[in-house]
């Protein structure tokens, strides 16, 4: 371990070594930077605690299948080589990435089948989509004018780099005062913005987008929650003008968990504060961060 | 330079210092990599001259425009390293890459405003698309089952590197016994493929599609080279129906020139031959490596 690297700052694996997040790196002729050849999954720790790390790391083998890339680890090994990226930064709270890349093709061949699969894996001080005020007072969202990119180009149930939509929406939520923004569909119906998932609440009902999403991990949970305490929750085509109609708005991530909406496209939604059901969805989120079966203690040692 | 490293293998310039392309790399949190937020160009160098090197930059840098970013690097500043890493390599026939990436966002922040972004280039030997047989008898080619990412969602002309779609067509071609796949938008016309465009032939006229495309170099030079010669080329929708009965069919890249497309979905296209004005349209753009005004001679030392 390098002495100018404090491990709070971040722990990588790359080619089976632990090494300062800062210093790792991916070669610049791997698939998965020159084509965005690759996959990835997060999952967070709370309190010294990975919150669904069995479903994540499912989902990210998964992932691999659809793209037809698979690693010599097991998900065994996987978790533990998260574990001992979080175990050797120290962090209590922290944002964990797994990633695949298709890998650096042979000399003189394009042949994506002949690429050895890489892994990169990190932990990294837990980040939050947005700040601690913002996520109290609740936030400022857009509808882009963006398309997000279509399911039938790029199936976004598998969880992928192609975030330039995404990106010129944070650009075009920034210019607009604004500090997320929601992609729609051609249709016009509300996908998801740069690593969260939607909510509309209306009549004490939620609805989320079923198509042309990722299917967030936090987005299931609220899912499943809500089933659990008798809250209604229609997983279909939210349309925008349905969005901006509803009596409450919140999106989910891993990076952040349960976020209310208060202003969208400038004006000010509801009464311009949390509503009720919001803060009840994100108080069982975080109450839900210790509940048996779903965490997976570590030890620091 | 590692004595374990051919220069012939290819030589990169990162971080203001040009390295073998083996070791090359960028940091794992680059935007670049885990946004695939970035922007890139190619070049190619046949028989020690850049072809048009001058309109290559120009793009590259109406690319970054478009995605909000800047160098420190002149126009002239880019064109001397890229001729460097030509230069260090010794390659006569070279594929020469310009990325600019978002960068790493500082600590705790995700606004890719505050990134500085990064610049990346490498020369390696020249790439084909296909290999010296199938450019001579033709190559094997389907409409893929997979649909472009839509202009809407990110803007084909800016060169990205989202090619999922495109990465999972050439799987489709190779399980289909094809060597590449072409893709179409949702109304079924033809897009492009994997780092190519595709010309139509019919009647003795060309069709090129003109919507949900990288206006590739090597396209742009057929354009500008039937109009010189007289040959009609229509620049609108080509319907995949349309490419399927067409008299010939032929694709264009950087990365191989002008290549003849002889079998379509699994079906010998024509008398299964590369076509009379495939070949002399080949044959002008070779010459045209040497045409004043487009080349760029590389003083080797």
């Amino acid at each position: 371990m390098t002495q100018d690297h404090d491990p709070a700052d971040g722990i990588a694996f790359v080619d089976g070594a632990y090494v300062p997040l800062a210093l790792a790196s991916v070669p610049l002729i791997d698939r998965g930077f020159v084509r965005s050849d690759a996959t990835y999954d997060v999952v967070h720790v709370w309190q010294g605690r990975f919150f669904r790390l069995d479903n994540h790391i499912e989902r990210f083998h998964a992932s691999m299948q659809g793209l037809h890339m698979s690693l010599p680890h097991s998900k065994a090994d996987i978790a533990g080589i998260l574990t001992e990226c979080v175990r050797r930064s120290g962090l209590r709270d922290a944002y964990v990435q797994m990633t695949c890349t298709r890998g650096v093709p042979p000399r003189g061949t394009r042949d994506p089948r002949l690429c050895r699969n890489r892994f990169y894996a990190f932990a990294q001080p837990f980040v939050w989509i947005a700040n601690e005020e913002q996520r109290r007072e609740g936030l400022s969202m857009i509808v882009s004018s963006v398309q997000r990119i279509q399911p039938e180009a790029v199936d976004p149930r598998i969880k992928n780099f192609h975030w330039l939509d995404l990106t010129m929406g944070i650009f075009e939520a920034y210019e607009n005062d604004a500090v997320v923004a929601v992609l729609t569909d051609r249709a016009g119906n509300v996908t998801e913005g740069a690593g969260f998932n939607v909510f509309a609440v209306r009549d004490g009902r939620l609805a989320t987008p079923d198509r042309g999403v990722f299917e967030g991990m936090t987005r299931r949970t609220v899912i499943e929650m809500a089933r659990e305490v008798g809250i209604g929750c229609e997983v279909r085509d939210v349309p925008a003008d349905e969005l901006r109609a509803a009596d409450e708005i919140f999106i989910t991530s891993t990076a952040g968990g349960i976020m209310p909406v208060t202003v969208l496209d400038g004006r000010i939604h509801g009464n311009g504060k949390p509503g009720p059901l919001t803060r009840r969805i994100h108080d069982l989120y975080w109450d839900r961060q210790h509940a048996a079966g779903l965490f997976t203690e570590i030890d620091y040692g």
